[in-house]
């Protein structure tokens, strides 16, 4: 089996992780980003590339030239603009899968847009954070190329979970495993600020011990809702993509949109001086300052 | 210690099994309920009475003339009048214990009702089914009584937490634990749903456990869901109750009104066959079942 030649489209922190690892691993990486065209951004991409050990492509056209497997690594607004420029150089024989966070509708369009093309699509879903693990990070794969995408990452040394040859089945677990985990960190945002009320917040953090599996609750729920201080903007974004995506299948999505409000109302109560440390030892001093009423303080 | 003299007002499942405890437990219980009242429901009343071995009184005066303790187990609904019924005749060196599962502002309601008879009140949540564990039940209180009423409680077998003398703080506690694992139920529903629709509910639920502490999230999963299937319009009910209370205390009942309102949709969705024995071997049917457009097949 021959080395495969992988192209990044999109070298940013994701992208230029996993490209490191499937360079060092002895795969010819190539990128292309679209930071490259802007004098600001451009220095810092081609500072990224080199510590990758990763060649740059001076566009779209020459990166695809040639490459086996296609990642597209970019942020989600511009997944599908990505996918557009890239189809009219892709042709049968290549891999293109689209890595990016977002919602199986959006796969589903950009599968189309690539169809005339021959290339095989993967709905792919990157299940945790990459800087750390780079190309060994988890990964579901679905869609018409997703075994062979898999093989390729088996031979750089990466692993892939496999799912069905349904574009959007990687993405839809990726986001309704996001909705419990995100709406579970609401939940007990939303508890121990009204329980904190009567004094009790720790209290009820502490109980459902009793009655979740696992015993180490009480730390768990303190590590969630540190997440919000320090991403709760973000998460509650991505939770607008798991709403679109309940929409998107005929669904109303009563508990994602909640999840989304709550982080928010949440996030603009914290003020800058709230860390995961005072959580949970002062989970009053949180309650009060994510009232929904009144501004932080 | 002379064993307490304990009045129930309410005969049903959960104060028939309570006072069956107590009253085996050598203490004198007496009881009183509005149903005694009703041609249609006396003999069940009374038939139950003679279960437990609980002497029923004529009416509220006799029965609180001579009770250290008093406890209110009636439905939610009827918990204020009640109280009101038995202000006038109670008296200091009594506890009147309202047991009943409402939301704070109504304990502090029934509070304020009982303050001119001088009574001590307390606010009290059962944070179990009481059948099966009768007076064993894992009980919160708070409020002025709570220390009296739980060393009465200890004396009979049971076990009480007094959390402090804060009229609301043992309410609020059931409640906002209540909000955790019902909004987890319909998370797990809502996130089921929508990944069934690409064949994948079975494989976020076993993902979950790799985030999650603790290992049988998909075993806790499916039982949650089934009793979404079993008593959904119930745990609907009670969390109004816990949107009720999240707007006394000024906040926006974000994830509250969003969990009742997907255990709705489900339990709308869901056809008499469905029961937990089915989850999660064949989420897709209950996940057709629940979905929000279509009606129940």
């Amino acid at each position: 089996m021959t080395t495969p030649r992988v192209g990044f489209l999109g070298l940013g922190e994701a992208g230029a992780a996993i490209a490191a690892g499937f360079a060092a691993a002895g795969a010819s990486v190539r990128a292309y980003d679209l930071a490259l065209q802007d004098p600001d951004r451009a220095d810092a991409v081609t500072a990224r590339a080199d510590a990758a050990g990763v060649e740059l492509a001076d566009g779209t056209a020459e990166l695809l030239s040639d490459r086996d497997l296609v990642c597209s690594l970019v942020t989600s607004d511009v997944a599908v603009r990505v996918a557009q420029d890239a189809a009219p150089h892709l042709g049968a024989g290549q891999v293109y899968a689209d890595l990016n966070s977002t919602e199986p509708a959006q796969m589903e369009r950009v599968a189309e847009l690539l169809g005339p093309s021959g290339a095989e699509f993967v709905d792919g879903a990157l299940m945790a954070g990459v800087p750390g693990p780079g190309h060994r990070v988890p990964v579901l794969m679905s869609g018409p190329g997703a075994e062979r995408a898999a093989s390729w990452w088996a031979q750089l040394g990466g692993e892939v979970d496999v799912l069905s040859d349904v574009v959007g089945a990687a993405s839809v677990v990726k986001l309704a495993r996001s909705l419990v985990v995100k709406g579970l960190e609401s939940l007990f945002w939303e508890s121990a600020i009204v329980a904190e009320r009567y004094g009790e917040a720790e209290r009820v953090l502490a109980s459902l011990g009793t009655t979740l599996p696992g015993e180490q609750w009480n730390e768990f729920a303190g590590y969630l809702m540190g997440r919000t201080v320090r991403h709760g903007e973000r998460r509650a974004h991505e939770l607008d993509g798991v709403a679109r995506m309940l929409e998107a299948a005929g669904l109303d999505p009563h508990m994602a949109r909640a999840t989304g409000a709550r982080l928010r109302t949440v996030v603009a109560g914290l003020g800058p001086d709230a860390t995961p440390a005072s959580l949970p030892a002062d989970p009053a001093g949180l309650a009060r300052a994510a009232d929904d009423d009144a501004p932080a303080t």
